[in-house]
């Protein structure tokens, strides 16, 4: 499998972490999002991701190279054809939860961040991209904690790890990055620390990835 | 079941479908998200969802009431509760398939345009709220029909109705909403009518829910 990502990628970090727990090696293929106005507009990526997003995941199946792109549909992928360990609990009520609380950042937090419309933010509309990202990471972590408190054990839902931690760590990432008071937000900063020492999730930290750049 | 919602939001739209698919009955409860500010931001709709957004699906489930968010979550949990019938294939990779068209939808193009957003961009960046909306839906309708040339029979993934054409009316009809054109869109547009004369999209037809206001 090779994994055409961006270090600091949220969505790209939520596929590392999948693919680390389910201990499936992957080629780490780099696509800078920013210099030279973005290797993701280039045709040749556009080719393999018309959505112009990071990650793709890219495999053989059956002889056939296949490209796969959107987070929450790779993370689905990866269960079902990988199924253990899970990251999806065995209950449809707590799956749907973990689902739930994954949606909250993934179409209800991160787009609204995504460097394409932060970019538009502040080129077309003259706005500060900073506070609007901070705005829409705040009024979501807010939902987001509200909901884990009906579910959440030592991570999200419950005892073990969930696309919902997934998501998780690469959130509260983005939301110091653009200055976002964390302290309101205590459960899901003890669910951060208690995935942080996670090998899994170590090894997939945007700052050891081979593209990051040093603050 | 009852389901809190609104007649032209796109991803209540999505449930309704889902629910008449499965010949799921629900009560229609209506959650007017303009008049007097928003229902949705109420304390009593925020116990229900903290995210403020609709669709909520309210439940009983072994004797105790659940609220679930997130129209993909719930989708998910209606597939693996009521599996007949099926709204994803078996097939894995297709099944990859219709998560990902349906992503680049609910986290790709919708979170842009939800009502939250685009009164932010109009009141605090005082920008052209309609042409925000239409540049990021004529974005993403131009990645997914790339990515439903792939897979599109009947309907976009092969010839059975999926979660992607699930997703796929209620985005047009936001799509005509703000003045996007449909033109370059041929695949697209002929899935839509492939669908529109299915009982179960009739009946969840934004202008024909209870709340409906005629234009």
């Amino acid at each position: 499998m090779r994994l055409h990502n961006y270090w600091r990628s949220s969505c790209s970090w939520r596929v590392r972490i999948a693919l680390n727990l389910k201990g499936l090696a992957f080629e780490y293929v780099p696509v800078h999002l920013v210099k030279d106005g973005g290797a993701q507009h280039t045709d040749a990526y556009r080719a393999l991701n018309p959505m112009r997003t990071v990650p793709t995941l890219e495999f053989t199946h059956e002889g056939r190279v296949h490209f796969l792109s959107q987070s929450l549909a790779i993370l689905e992928y990866l269960e079902e054809r990988y199924p253990s360990p899970a990251l999806l609990p065995a209950d449809p009520l707590l799956r749907a939860h973990v689902r739930m609380l994954s949606e909250v950042m993934n179409s209800g937090i991160q787009p609204l961040h995504n460097l394409s419309v932060a970019q538009r933010v502040k080129a077309e509309l003259k706005g500060d991209d900073k506070a609007w990202n901070a705005y829409w990471i705040e009024r979501g972590l807010t939902a987001l904690q509200a909901l884990a408190e009906q579910t959440a054990g030592r991570y999200c839902v419950g005892d073990e790890v969930s696309f919902a931690d997934v998501c998780l760590i690469p959130q509260l990432y983005a939301a110091r990055r653009f200055g976002v008071d964390l302290s309101p937000y205590g459960l899901l900063t003890r669910v951060e620390a208690a995935c942080a020492g996670l090998p899994a999730f170590l090894a997939a930290h945007a700052d050891r990835q081979p593209d990051a750049v040093p603050a």
